[in-house]
């Protein structure tokens, strides 16, 4: 008799987002008066059009697939090498990252990739993620078999949940007890937060003492504008020996529909066998992405590279600058509405307190309800996310000087 | 201590394709005089323009990514329902097939969807395959930890291999023992054999009896020309209950590059939990593809859809025909050779018996360093392709006259 996986039936109903947009129609279809002046700032979906490089990479490639002289059928695995070569140079190694191009491996998307990692890794590992958290983490984790079972506010055993709270800059610090792998956003999506130098050292430092391996999201390292703060995880000393880094095009690029992303994964880092023997972990991938994975669409792959040409450079800066003006309208326009707001300098995300004894849900369906605006709720990324609020700058300007002045016209 | 997955230390060092290369660019790079010679019928890998419906499509879709108005970001995980109804009516219900449109989960390849299947069913189950087989089924289980160690001819213990040959027209029957899960592929890679309707009729029963799940990778599904054989695996009444079907636009429109395949997932099928409850498989499945993956990109859904107009229906119709043209050539050609040849009448594949006592690999290098032409060595399949060759009919028309006039000059 086939069985099925059994620790699927420990998931909580619903993630996220589905729970919101079924919320969002509920509402809009008893409210149709209303529902079309709901602006959603919900979702961390873009919305500005792709940079006019990629658009036309992306139109000469099709073009090539047109005929036979340039068509092109399988890529290779780990991606193509003019995109790795981009990739490890322009984000690595013109910043002082020691990163070689086969270290990069191009894939479909940062959620796919946080996911498929547990492929290569231990059946009993101890997991760190902070708390609130990007809900992928915690569910692969689930599925894979790392947990027990989810309390009633969504807390499952045997995670070891780091708190993030405005006393700690929503930033946790290694914790006192062992862990194997840790989860690190940075900048962080929900709160916003950036991890400082100083603090990705205390995370290197814990990781190589523990030998645990960071898993460092920094899909939103784009919007990172203090020169001060590290963009990646490899700007730390040590950090190829324990660290594996995730980057997209989806928030820097706008390629959220074009789906391209990649990993890198450095050869020095090494995990333990059964046996307790250390072996490196690249090999490992390499060979789970030749198996279960085809490479990306060329014609994506086109319009990623095409990012990093001169032209793209400036597209996807100025794609990222508006996006960051956004951040800034709805941060006065939240501070405004006597709100406490954090995130949102170097973040596309702003992370906002609801007012005293007021729920995540509650001020969820309050602001869809009065302001005819999608948000959030912080509850969904955590326990420690209850009472908190993240306000997504993905929209246009028109929109977001909107939500600000309705926000402020909120009655709490 | 990070621990890793030691299932991965089992594997074989090189997965079949990946040796092919590396033999065929020492080969090259010790003949150079030869190496522009060499033709390539060993990597199933299309080779021939896309169809100008699905061109046409994808610039129109670059184009709507360019402009605020049309832009689109993240899509349904599961895909666009666009894209599903049109795969839904036109594969199926315009078959007799009931799957409705919500059965239908599109993505980026077969090869990435068998392996992650496995996401979703329990850890304890009896797998069979074929042999020789497609390499990733094996893989991904052995990854997956269904297997034990892996002998010298490369058989893993506690697989069930299910002995295709001669005898049989390369299609298993269904074995006397129980197994949870069977792993099906017709028109097959690499034998080019097709399952009849009385054939897939006893696998369904066995599955049924067995409460097992079949596997059912269609890819080849195109190449199906004789009337009387079945194109689904939903053909066979009960399928429905016991089979998930795998399907790609690969080898139908030409989207090896590109990137879209999808899977059948009926609503009506169902596994055990650990305590022998039997629960649906569509809703794990539907939570795996919203957690783990972020759906495939816009532009190439498009040009999916295009496939399914008259005109793009009219294109795959003509490129199908071109390969299987190839086929019947190639077939010829090693025939003529003095060689047994199987597949290739309703596949894209031709299964050649080496002559007596000559090995896969021994033929795979006589091939390439005397006819200049890659084929793929039957044993890279299993221990019971030993003495078989794969031969591939995609290629243009000029290279596969080629390659049938240099195959009959071999001596053996």
């Amino acid at each position: 008799m086939a069985s099925l996986n059994d620790n699927f039936l420990k998931l909580k109903a619903g993630y996220l987002f589905p729970e919101i947009s079924r919320r969002v129609k509920v509402f809009c279809e008893a409210h149709l008066e209303a529902a079309g002046r709901v602006i959603r700032c919900g979702i961390g979906d873009v919305t500005e059009p792709l940079p006019r490089a990629a658009i036309a990479a992306m139109h000469k490639a099709v073009d090539e697939m047109a005929a036979r002289e340039t068509f092109r059928g399988y890529g290779p695995d780990q991606g193509y090498e003019w995109l790795r070569a981009a990739i490890a140079k322009n984000d690595f190694r013109d910043r002082g990252c020691d990163v070689a191009d086969d270290e990069i491996f191009v894939s479909d998307g940062t959620k796919c990739d946080t996911g498929n990692i547990l492929d290569i890794l231990g059946a009993k590992i101890k997991i760190a993620i902070s708390d609130p958290v990007y809900p992928a983490y915690v569910d692969t984790n689930v599925m894979a078999g790392h947990t027990g079972a989810a309390n009633e506010a969504g807390t499952y055993a045997k995670l070891v949940y780091l708190p993030c709270k405005a006393s700690n800059g929503f930033i946790p610090e290694p914790p006192k007890r062992h862990v194997d792998v840790i989860y690190l956003c940075s900048p962080n999506n929900p709160t916003g937060a950036v991890a400082n130098r100083p603090q990705l050292e205390a995370w290197v430092k814990y990781a190589l003492e523990h030998k645990a391996v960071i898993l460092f999201d920094a899909a939103y390292e784009a919007y990172i504008t203090d020169a001060n703060l590290p963009h990646s995880i490899y700007e730390i000393p040590g950090a190829r020996e324990c660290a594996i880094e995730f980057r997209s095009f989806s928030k820097s690029g706008g390629f959220t529909g074009v789906r391209c992303a990649f990993t890198v994964l450095p050869k020095s880092l090494q995990a333990a066998t059964k046996t307790g023997e250390r072996q490196p972990l690249h090999p490992l991938w390499l060979r789970r992405m030749t198996t279960k994975f085809n490479g990306v669409s060329y014609i994506v792959q086109r319009g990623a590279e095409a990012l990093y040409s001169p032209e793209g450079k400036a597209q996807v800066r100025a794609l990222v600058e508006h996006y960051l003006g956004n951040a800034k309208v709805l941060y006065e326009g939240a501070k405004g509405a006597g709100l406490k707001v954090f995130g949102g300098m170097n973040a596309p995300y702003l992370w906002a307190k609801a007012p005293r004894g007021v729920t995540s849900w509650q001020a969820f369906d309050k602001i869809l309800a009065e302001a005819n605006v999608v948000i959030t709720p912080g509850s969904g990324f955590g326990s420690r996310g209850e009472g908190y609020f993240r306000i997504s700058a993905f929209n246009s300007r028109a929109n977001v000087e909107e939500v600000a002045r309705r926000l402020q016209a909120l009655k709490w």
